[in-house]
């Protein structure tokens, strides 16, 4: 089966190429319309700000919000224009906040190539993220329909407040797994929650059914996320593409840690939390508490399980392609490590 | 006559007081439902940003945004829910950018009260203006209308440009008048335009009276920024209520500068030009010139026919207590400094 094929390859997911397998592949006339899109709504600027612009390019990643919307939409059996334009927005409301993240995170580098910030400043950086806001907005209501604006709206706050939350809870080693479902489903499912939401809806699924796919955008939102978390303490630099160990580094607590230390007992993880406080985090010693209190494997096992109840929620979408490619999604989701 | 005997009073539009005969004053009732909008949007953030949002109330002035929207729409004769609404978005997303200025200029107070940046720190306070954005957003829409979104999208962007201008031009001391303009035409006038376009729409006035009470907006918006920058050179901290010269501190051509440096010829031109650049900017010598040049003298003459423009743009309005109002506005946005 073409999709169970695809989920053996390494991380097809986060790699642009010409392979017809990738979730990119299958609505590439799409997201060409949407670039164009992209292009036209930020066309004003580039007169003053066509530089910077043009290194917002670098921040361009796999796409994986428009896509999703789109393959949604073409799973329910309609693409529209709305779509399109809707799939511009959320890329958008993505790119803004990972500018503002940069200026948040003080970092120098996004994807091997000097953050906006550390080439144009803070102030610049800041001005451009708000620029990047209110042009999704303003793009989302030329669709005509205050619906599209309700819910980027609603998830927009969401990603702000969870993004709110993580800010507020930087060095407390005491933080909750709720409190890191709550930051989590904030910062990174609620957009793919609502990219979802918006495919099925401007696709004319019932709401029963646009629910269902909103789900599944959370849910696979949620696994992702763990995923990396748990990529970021275990995985290699190979395949993850990105520097690892930062939320070590960060004294940034992730499921997998919370795990630990609610299973180690409270001198044991006393202990730990010391280890996190020091200048230098001893790094080796907890990766090796991780994997042998289980703590890994678990939080592992809970975001296959999140991607499992998002694979659910594709059952009533009648079979296609698209729906092949949802389903495969939720594989590599949670695989990426492999 | 009412409006004439408010005019001469001091500065009657910077007070809260109840003073029957000023502009918040005849819209009361409206104001209170508008900060019971604001309060409800912002309650499920109560739990976890209390002390935050409380501040916040600190940087609450004089309203004149959502007052003049709602002076718009009882003087087009029909006040609606919608209006009430749309008032809180603009005044949400004017306080989202004073969050994120006091950021950008590194300020420690606003209104003689710590700012949030001082507070709180640089990421708080991007992240709540960025909230304060989202918030302000999915609240317009909340009335289920695009075109109020659409309206705020558009004058959000261009406050946004604006403030982009004028960050990229610190230090620019051949500012030109025409940027001049377009910075203080984004920054301060279009979302005061947008709110008097918004309180005529949903009162049900004709097109052409819907421009001509934007174009009030604009120009009165217009008015005040250059009034502001001329009182910033040459005011009294009595009247102004706010540290003056602080343009001069931060090397910040405006208008009556801009005039200076056109009128003085290039030998000139540049010793002020390096005046202004020396660490210590000596300030009284540049104040001087300014009132012997008439640069002063013609940046408020300017500002005068931007006030005059606003009001001739009344006339088809019937007469009423608001439209009385609106005019009077329009004489104290340039008399503050009487």
């Amino acid at each position: 089966m073409e999709t169970e094929d695809a989920m053996n390859k390494p991380a097809p997911m986060l790699n642009r190429t010409r392979d017809q397998r990738l979730p990119q592949a299958l609505v590439a006339h799409d997201l060409q319309q949407v670039e164009s899109i992209l292009s036209k709504t930020l066309a004003p600027y580039q007169a003053q700000l066509g530089p910077l612009l043009q290194h917002l390019q670098n921040y361009r990643g796999k796409r994986l919000r428009p896509t999703l919307l789109l393959l949604i939409a073409h799973a329910c059996g309609r693409q529209t224009k709305a779509h399109l334009t809707l799939a511009a927005v959320i890329e958008m409301i993505h790119t803004a906040t990972l500018v503002h993240d940069d200026v948040l995170d003080e970092a120098d580098t996004r994807r091997h190539i000097r953050t906006i910030n550390a080439g144009w400043g803070n102030q610049t950086s800041i001005l451009l993220g708000d620029l990047l806001f209110t042009s999704a907005f303003h793009l989302s209501s030329t669709i005509g329909d205050a619906r599209a604006c309700e819910a980027i709206g609603a998830a927009t706050n969401r990603v702000c407040a969870g993004e709110m939350t993580q800010s507020l809870n930087r060095g407390n080693l005491h933080l909750s797994e709720d409190e890191y479902f709550a930051i989590i489903e904030g910062k990174t499912a609620s957009l793919l929650e609502c990219g979802c939401r918006l495919g099925a809806l401007y696709a004319g699924a019932e709401p029963d059914q646009i629910e269902r796919l909103a789900g599944y955008g959370r849910d696979l939102g949620i696994a992702f996320q763990i995923a990396d978390d748990v990529l970021d303490l275990e995985g290699s630099e190979r395949t993850a593409g990105k520097t690892l160990g930062t939320d070590l580094a960060q004294r940034k607590l992730t499921l997998p840690l919370i795990y630990l230390l609610e299973r180690v007992g409270p001198v044991e993880a006393k202990r730990f939390r010391d280890l996190l406080e020091q200048e230098r985090v001893p790094t080796e010693e907890i990766r090796e508490a991780l994997r042998e209190t289980g703590a890994l494997e678990d939080a592992r096992s809970r975001a296959l399980a999140y991607a499992e109840n998002a694979r659910t929620a594709l059952s009533d979408l009648p079979p296609s392609p698209h729906r092949d490619m949802l389903e495969a999604i939720t594989g590599w989701a949670v695989r990426r490590e492999e």
